[in-house]
């Protein structure tokens, strides 16, 4: 498929990617982004956030373990990504289950995020539309979050995309579903909260249309655990496998493991 | 042995765990938790800890890398999981060795902990019975630890557990020696740390009394260690083939591996 | 070569080397001191760091992800290591492309660090040399850096690395090539910033120099990596392989892969 090409054009940029996001998934996040071809900066305080944002080829915003001063530096990131016209991506990591982030989040959304990456629990809370899961798992299924999806995607005019059992990536005017990866990826910590790095890397990709960027993206990180899980024999290897098969997949070889239907 | 079916028990609960831990091993942490068959949730700041401690399964407070922040977050979460009947552990990182860290620690016990996890050196300094080692490693043996956990045991009126070559696991009326585990798990960072996130998912765990589920956590840990070692070439293959091995074990294959004895 | 005994020192040593460093690559750090013979501790508090530097064996001051309070850290770590003559090593990540960074960094390098280990950009940065990178990247050659690292090693008294292609190590009267490693290192988030955590080590270690020390480090990291190509798929394979063979090198390995020159 043509929009499998913005790998290679993703390869040839190497984006850096500025990532405010939490403390559990900051290495992963890392090695994901320059396993796949994109260069990782985890810049995010307070005086170097605004800065740092107007340089970065996109910027990351997850709202996972949220200390004060970080919630202060992913303002300042806001604002100078909006500043600037660097694309960025809201992880809401959480969103629904917890009083203070919820509202947090709330107020990222009324920014306009670029893409807003989440599980159907947490852009179901955001779109207000349901009460949310359990901190970081998922209890609602995709499907019955794309009246949210679409809600969101209206809300921000930029793309909303739902990770699960299959992707569901809503814009204004277009509905597309994905189905590819493996379910050893939720055995591993970070594998979505990487995703949304990677997603601020192919969004900065020129001459890609948004939609398709983060289409793109999870499917990058879908084949790559698809080939993962035939290499491993549990979560500790399939971690390994997954680093190494996102820096393998080319843009064919994705197009052959997973599966794209436009609504 | 009866004990290891709380393997079973919990990847049928899949209990959630809070994790209020240091910022070197929040990763591992998680994946070891998922490994295992339980859920984490690095909830950890003075806003979100007690709200969550309340819908968690249990709580993990590890004292390591000790901001500010992370300490007015361990106090809401004892103060949230004391009030909901939440099962929680203390890890004491380093005490004995640290002014400031040790005092906070004692605060910690006088709350009386579901369960407190350490090294000789730590469960000695925390009982008042020894001056500590030199931050993380150990410098007493087991065996010289048994009075300290005896008296922090009956302090607290919870388990004890000290971990080491041998294991020892200490409530009152109850003491218990387990040997398990490889040398390896001394030379990747985090094995132990993850060992008390474990214990609070067992801790969990309906129909299991406390001591027993301690108890099943180290023979998870050290069984998973043994079938790693024989699977490696070293702290980095090992580290990978641990967490593997922690999916794979099954209660048999637990029981087969270690050796326990009620003193 | 005889500078590689020092690989034998350091096992028999096993430093306690205090980390305070960037919240990316903490547990990434830790696991290669413990592979290749430290012991890794990250005391990084305002309230801690004075105290531990004391009685550590080495210190490293890294300056990624820099949180108010860790900054407040790394400056009673400073104090205290100066105060009990524990060697210690800045690692300026960033410098020149961030305002607030920079300046934080040069006056830690008023306060003459045992040693500063960074990359070309970076390293010219901070000797007011050149404008620096973008971000974590180095845009400057190892070669252009020569006129940079000398001029700060003479304002500093100690030993500069200069990590990249190849490694440059200077100081006040002597200049030393190294050629080790493989491109793979850049492919993992970590190896430098870790790379600075075992400078840290090797300069605890009796009887060796400083610029030896910094030298064996260096050539610790680069056969290792040199090792690990040979045994890896990708980047995620290479990760594990590279802390399996931190443990296994040992010195006339070394001294087999590595190649070295003095001007």
């Amino acid at each position: 498929m043509a929009v499998f090409r913005a790998l290679s054009a993703l390869r040839e940029a190497t984006p850096l990617v500025q990532c405010l996001t939490n403390s559990v998934v900051m290495e992963t996040t890392a090695n994901v982004l320059l396993a796949a071809g994109a260069s990782p900066a985890m810049v995010d305080t307070p005086e170097e956030s605004a800065e740092f944002a107007a340089i970065a080829s996109g910027v990351l915003i997850n709202a996972g373990t949220p200390s004060a001063e970080r919630y202060a530096g992913m303002r300042e990131a806001v604002r100078g990504a909006t500043a600037a016209g660097t694309p960025w991506v809201v992880d809401p990591v959480g969103a629904g289950g917890l009083t203070h982030r919820t509202r947090f989040l709330l107020s990222l959304v009324d920014a306009s995020p670029t893409a807003v990456r989440g599980n159907a629990s947490e852009i179901t809370a955001l779109a207000g539309l349901g009460a949310g899961g359990r901190g970081v798992d998922t209890t609602d299924a995709v499907a019955d979050a794309l009246p949210a999806a679409t809600e969101l995607a209206e809300r921000t005019g930029g793309v909303v995309a739902v990770s699960g059992d299959v992707d569901l990536i809503v814009s204004p005017g277009r509905v597309t579903w994905l189905t590819s990866g493996d379910p050893l990826l939720q055995r591993v910590i970070g594998t979505g909260c990487s995703l949304g790095a990677l997603t601020a890397a192919y969004l900065s990709v020129e001459g890609v249309d948004d939609h398709d960027a983060v289409l793109a993206a999870h499917a990058h990180v879908g084949a790559a655990g698809q080939l993962a899980a035939h290499r491993s024999n549990g979560p500790g290897s399939f971690a390994v496998a997954w680093l190494d098969a996102l820096a393998e997949v080319d843009d064919s070889r994705i197009g052959d493991l997973v599966s794209v239907e436009e609504a």
